[in-house]
């Protein structure tokens, strides 16, 4: 009963959400972060709303200037026209374990806040792997449905799920910094082949024009291909082969100082370019097919195993356990019992 | 037909490895790494005999000289007595896009080859998030099972697919080495929290002593629990919450200098120590359950959607990607959608 009447809250919240009353959107934003049916509802309410929005993802390693960089980015949006409304998605990497609190927000409050056309939240890693790009997917859609323009996701650049992260979004930047020694970590990372633009930050440093060449020599020479498509997910037969004739995008490398402003209206420039590369070329309605694909695995995977474990409850699963612990089991046969038992449910 | 004799195969293979056939167990391993229906036969199969084997595994940043210690930990095993064999998977930070080769065996084979004793095998990260952890797990069990003493997980400590691989281990030693700068980095990945074994590597360095008092500092705070059992799978129901009276166990801070052989012995004393430690403790049957449901995890994630995928067909699954795109339907609705179909086939 207590269920159903917050079941009937979320057409209201979302009907408020969408109309742009920022408290609603906040509230909605958590309530699609905690999953479960409820977020569910509201998602599938507001899917036919979103699609509009132009999605930024940037990423790099923790001292590369990324928070000011996106500071300024939506600083400069915003500046560009009134109307032009911007949403910021932190994805900031704390402990998986601990869960700890949050400061990105406030201090990038400082400068954005009282603009009542940016939105600001900050998100932490928790739960399993996958989890988090599920939420900040869906965060993004409130967004997006809200009616933001344009959407920055910010991570940093680390491990797997950041990349999975970036790769949800329609632009992908990656911000280096010179005499950092990232290079070579940022390609075993994989960071470099989602890149759409490479940024060199804190260009006034020593070491920034030998920052540039060497990027420059990775992508010419290939190490690094543009490989947003040919990531090997569960469902790639939904994925057409680039065709040879294609034209591909060149990531540009481009020098800023986000600190004092400089460079960034040519990284919106180039935004803005390859934003109508992917409208004029077929990657741009591979990469629609490649995120689709990979929402809805997301969502298979987290779904179908809360489904599996609802039917078969806690205490079959219990005692598979023991004897998976005991070894009178293997655990592919305690799986395959498992969904056995879920079918027959 | 092909496929029926294929299967048929690995009842030999596995009873050839068993025996102990160095060209079996890789090609054991390699099948084991492809994974499908003949890898889940042959893991069936090695089931019965896996558990006896000490798992240990070692993660830390780049260039804390990681390959160096295991590599020495595994000649000291190998001469504290000749009948004690040493395995050691290598999980190489390879890109997830390009899968490139792999380095780290040849390099370390200089040291260990012509020794019988002990086996090297290199895995490069692969396919989707949680494949490796599922794939690396699978491969300890081959080792395991064809009677290696000890196993030695290497992982890179940086993101979260890592630090999963690295909680399949029944001790997780983490090398920081001085200077480095990675304590705050380490903490902020989680890596902190998952160490049985911390170890200062590099110690002729300066800042050695301040890298363990920067440790010793963390570990006081408590910024750092030993939280191995408290990270939120999907089956928390199953991890009994530990009493308030267990013994905790407190993670040795040793230094070490691993090119000249200095301090292996303490940390060779360490790991025995915490194995005697989980077969006197609570923890030590709570990590087993924990591990279980982690695999268990590990596997339906994969098969379930395997199973939907295949009962769905891929027709219906690009119709329904088509729809995403267009947004004629969300892609909660659609994952809803797939599944009834399956229930249905």
């Amino acid at each position: 009963m207590a269920n159903s009447r917050l079941l009937e809250a979320v057409p209201a919240l979302v009907d408020r959400a969408l109309q742009g009353d920022r408290r609603s959107i906040a509230r909605l934003i958590s309530r699609v972060e905690d999953g479960g049916p409820e977020a569910w509802s509201a998602l599938s309410l507001i899917y036919p709303r979103t699609g509009r929005a132009q999605i930024i993802g940037v990423t790099g390693a923790p001292g590369t200037g990324k928070s000011t960089l996106v500071g300024e980015i939506a600083k400069l949006y915003r500046k560009s026209s009134p109307a032009l409304t911007v949403g910021i998605v932190a994805v900031d990497p704390t402990s998986p374990f601990s869960g700890g609190a949050v400061l990105g927000d406030r201090i990038r409050m400082r400068d954005l806040s009282g603009d009542e056309g940016v939105f600001i939240r900050s998100m932490a890693t928790r739960g399993s792997l996958g989890g988090l790009a599920r939420s900040t997917t869906d965060v993004v859609k409130v967004l997006d449905a809200a009616g933001f323009d344009v959407i920055v996701i910010e991570t940093v650049g680390a491990g797997q799920s950041e990349i999975e992260v970036a790769r949800t979004a329609d632009t992908v930047i990656v911000v280096e910094a010179p005499g950092f020694g990232d290079e070579v970590q940022a390609i075993k990372a994989g960071i470099l082949e989602i890149a759409d633009i490479l940024v060199v930050n804190k260009a006034d440093r020593d070491g920034a024009q030998s920052t540039v060449n060497a990027l420059h020599a990775m992508l010419d020479l290939g190490t690094a291909p543009h490989g947003l498509l040919h990531h090997g997910v569960l469902m790639p037969s939904v994925i057409p082969t680039p065709a040879k004739s294609d034209e591909r995008w060149q990531p540009p490398i481009l020098k800023t100082i986000a600190s004092q402003g400089h460079g960034i209206d040519e990284v919106i420039t180039a935004v803005a370019h390859h934003r109508a590369f992917l409208a004029a070329q077929p990657e741009g309605q591979q990469r629609a097919r490649l995120r689709a694909s990979m929402e809805l695995e997301t969502i298979l995977r987290e779904t179908l195993l809360d489904r599996l474990l609802q039917s078969v409850g806690a205490d079959r699963l219990n005692a598979l356990i023991d004897q998976v612990v005991a070894r009178t089991i293997d655990p592919y046969s305690a799986a395959d019992q498992l969904q056995r038992a879920a079918v027959q449910a």
